[in-house]
């Protein structure tokens, strides 16, 4: 079935991220896993093409069109080449963007938008803590009233771009004991005294995407970084969460499209036993499986897209979209690798990284079990 | 999400059958269980109703709106209430009368349509056969030219309404060792001398069904009983298949919500070691996982129900839709007869009645394998 | 791989069993299922052949060789003809010959277990209660003393030969607010007065076993049909729950197994497009699973019943093999009702019988949620 | 329950196979991954700890025992400490010491045995090709009589131990057109001319496994290095596969219980909202599903040992134990992952590298479809 949520101009600005990704990313593809990040150059290219300024109002340096379907789009298309690219970006263009475009006065919009949208600033956002994991009204990060600007103690980790980043979008605690209640968001630019970074961390796949841990030594930031209201940072991050989440969902299920398509040439071609693997009633079924399984799932998150694009979509629907896209994304890459025998095993093919990649999926950004606790507490039980 | 596929008439089209329902079928469920049928009444209170004739054009006494998805309403209300009820009407209001509506002549539309309409002349479909299985191109059933008609002979099982009908769509070779193009349809009333009908069928589920084996026995009908195009059976099946097979893609997903919805209110009712058991983390869970299963099926679902809408559904589709929602149904309606503990292995608990029902969507209509098999095949395997 | 767990007594026993099986139950299938329990003549030619007194000593009728390996043979020869066999009569022999051995005095001895070895005095146990499900803990049905006797109110559901029961071993709260501290296990005679059986259960399956509520209102027994020490109930519940379990993994097994035989001969013989279904690979490659399935499961099966026979068996343990057989049953099962098709949905076909008695086995006896509970206590989580 | 498999003697050796790991092994843990290989003291070291002459009788430097169960005993504790150990170091002392122990003459046996006994001379087998998979009887690398010896031409690959072996058992063509009965081995020493190893192989996991392919350019062999009988080497594969395969299911057991003990240890200790992670009902379900799992599983396996120990083991039986304790392997392993939270993502827990070794499980030695082809086979489909 055609898919219905698109129309000419996002399959136009679809033909453009593709140009540009042949043009600029896949070259570099041994490159960016060896450097362990996509390196400044490629982010002011994404910046020129416009694919950073989604969220970013004109005026600013961006281009946003208001509808989350060209987003969308950009997420499909960096996921379909590279899951650790469609990460790294989306926390910058549509994350800590998104954040900000909808929480900052013009002032700060001023300050820091300009060089999101050009690629000049790499954001990242900084909830999870070593102690913490998935709990973050638990957060011990600290940022005490000091003068005309809060003190910053603690530290952060499992940082998408944290390695890389200028600026980045904090959660703090601002009033000790309150829980939920006395957390706010803060922007630390990385030039800041006292902001540090631990090492690079050491993944089991994704080396493209430079994930660190940030140390906060009594980091100084002027009142003019605090993000929105005092003391509603948890709401806040609530309230952005399902943009986060469906974009989750959109690149998980991209992503594992992407090889899916791959191996249906490759079991066409590869042959055993004399004949074209694909053809064996086992392998034949098997991706009979995985095909509908990916498209039944691609109408669900297709639907989310849509009702993000209205402003419908609950923070619950999203957490359906991300643990069940992670999910499919895990069986479909686990099933391809297999089908590739023993050169799914090799780094070489990209079955074997993407399902390197894909295993983070279904525990950042809110484990499966945490989406599942949201789920369940909204079917009142 | 809200689901975008019906608007305000289907929605009063809805309301109008569940009152119907409500009136006519829910009083009467032990007894359409203990009686293996749904009663005469009940075939001409849904002609009255106007439930029959969604295929008929209005001058032979229907109501067809040139809509299916008024046809998926009905279904999805009819499953809602018993499985077994939606099986049997659907066989006649859409899918025969869909075969007949689409193939027959003016002449043959004013002599069967009426009947069907009105829930007069229940009917049913005769393709498989007891050595056959799925595989409809090695069918046995022969009709040979004789005179001014037919002469038919074989026999058919697994026959929904077999038992109660009064014309019977059958699939029969016309032209021998040809495979599957030497096969035709022809209407067979069940007042022909030389028809009988087996044993009703005793099944793990649906008692309602009046399942049956049909014999043809030197039964002859006249030309005039032919439907469509001579030798062209198979294909006039093969254009037909995808309105039985989104119908009973709508059908299980339905039939597995219904009782969803119904363990929901179980688990927040029922306690165990002091707590309502849903709210165990392991409970709480689970649902959270049908309940998202469930949803991103609809979502499938509805997009094969408006495609289909619209001329657009294929083949390979509709195989996608129906074997996976048996799956979903089946993984749903096991998982909630386990939460209701040992009452969901006691029959007066409508989650027990609904897991044996639901066994059979995985075989009938083209097993799971059978579709994977079509699905496959054109994925180029 | 030979199974080393029996010698040549074990299956000249096995031999004996089966002669007893063909001539006594096999021609009387459709009867017990009709008649929803086995008859008293059953029950006597079993006495009578020696199968009911594995666990009562020679002095009282039986022939105690002090060997589980007996029982387990006997149960595996009973599930391998009909699921409700093995549980109707492992109840009996085994569970409540088993407390009755082992907590009884002479005089009590004396007085029930020739009836049981005989098969004249039908037994039953009866813990689990309406409102209580597997939380044996919170039992409500109460025995007061009143003179020399215990007066019993209250009722229990689910019972295995409820129907037909004599002899019923019954635990009841002895000392209010003590939890599992104050229960304590009696012998309640059908014949006292105050004692009544609700309906016979309406079941999903086992239609032969006479499943019923049972009544006890203000039911007076003298203080010899105390069991065991006073208040010592639970725990003497606990000592014995491992033999129940293992019992029930062996059943559950050989149960599967004998269906997965039958599912081979089929498989080879039906044929679909011109070949015998089972060399489609989809099909060769489930039954190289199922069988795997089933034979790694007897492993551990056979180590259970060696451990059990030695004394050493511990009670999670036998919870791992309780509901790890029970999941393979149903795994097994299932998918031998699809290899066999539309038939595999026909009650005449012995794989769909099986397929709704073995749904039982997850949640009786204690439910699989309730053994994964005590084995992850057992690991200290 | 106490395994039986193992008497004093063998928890003996493997006190001090611990005792050995801990000294030499495990200091070099981050060395054997960055340098891929073992490195030749390791090798040596093994050899005069005795570990590498299980096979090789005592006359050549061994110890050969003629009881498997000391080289299951060995097997265990190498892949509960690393997989790519066992794997590397049994393929030598296991598989091709067990080719050449039983296949060669006492010139051939003096010629070789004492190096492998030692681990001066490293050992390989080399069956695989490129264009093959797992497709034996297809394989394309010739061996041609010329004079007194053989001249070989080929490619091989997946070679463990490939980059380092000084002497490679190689399957070769020595009769075209025969299919399997034209393929014969021959022992290639590294040191030939015309041999030439490719690349190391970029692996998914097993960083510290030295695979490689090898090429065989016009490499001229004198007769004495044909090992077993011209054109029988097809049979003598398939007489030694199940040695292979049931020390694969030893590792593959071995190495997934090994994680699971430590995230056992894992969940009490980590918090998350206020209490253990492993006490939630979730993580302690699961966690007792993989217990029940893993010792499932060890049943069958010990079944396995003590058959093989015996002579008894047939290929079929080794190929249901090498499939099923791989996928065992995967899902306990992806489990334990994921109860790590995001650091089960990291590479610096063990098990984040011990889930991406134990990916290659379910494809090398015959993949998973293929034990399941020959399970069906051999069960008449």
């Amino acid at each position: 079935m055609r898919r219905s949520v698109y129309d000419d101009d996002h399959e136009a600005f679809r033909g453009s991220v593709r140009e540009f990704l042949r043009r600029e990313v896949l070259p570099h593809t041994e490159e960016h896993a060896r450097a362990h990040g996509f390196g400044r150059d490629l982010w002011r290219a994404a910046g020129k093409q416009g694919l950073l300024g989604l969220e970013v109002p004109e005026e600013h340096g961006g281009a946003a069109a208001g509808d989350y379907r060209f987003n969308a789009v950009l997420v499909e298309e960096l996921a379909a080449v590279n899951l650790a690219l469609a990460s790294s970006l989306s926390i910058h263009f549509d994350v800590v963007a998104g954040y900000l475009a909808g929480l900052t006065t013009p002032e700060q919009q001023a300050r820091w938008l300009p060089g999101i949208a050009s690629g000049e600033s790499v954001a990242a956002i900084a909830m999870t803590e070593p102690s913490g994991g998935s709990d973050l009204a638990a957060l011990r990060t600290s940022a005490v009233r000091e003068g005309d600007g809060w003190r910053i103690n603690g530290s952060k980790t499992f940082i998408t771009n944290g390695y890389s980043a200028d600026l980045i979008l904090v959660a703090a605690r601002t009033t000790p004991d309150a829980g939920a209640r006395g957390i706010s968001l803060f922007v630390v630019e990385a030039t800041r005294e006292g902001f540090s970074r631990g090492r690079r961390l050491d993944k089991v796949g994704m080396p493209e995407a430079d994930t660190a841990e940030l140390v906060f030594d009594d980091v100084l930031v002027p009142a003019q970084n605090l993000v929105g209201t005092l003391d509603q940072g948890f709401r806040q991050m609530m309230v952005n969460l399902p943009r986060e989440r469906i974009g989750a969902a959109v690149a998980n299920l991209a992503h594992a499209r992407a090889i899916l398509d791959e191996t249906l040439v490759y079991v066409k071609d590869r042959e055993a036993f004399g004949q074209p693997i694909g053809s064996f009633q086992h392998s034949k079924f098997l991706l009979a499986d995985l095909v509908t399984r990916a498209e039944v799932t691609q109408a669900y998150v297709d639907r989310c897209v849509i009702a993000h694009a209205e402003g419908d979509l609950t923070a619950v629907d999203a957490a359906k979209a991300k643990w069940w896209t992670a999910d499919v994304q895990g069986q479909i890459l686990d099933a391809c690798l297999q089908l590739h025998g023993g050169y799914g095993y090799m780094n070489e093919y990209r079955v074997a990284r993407a399902w390197k990649d894909a295993r983070v999926t279904r525990i950042w950004a809110g484990s499966n079990e945490i989406m599942k606790e949201i789920i369940g507490r909204d079917l009142g039980l």
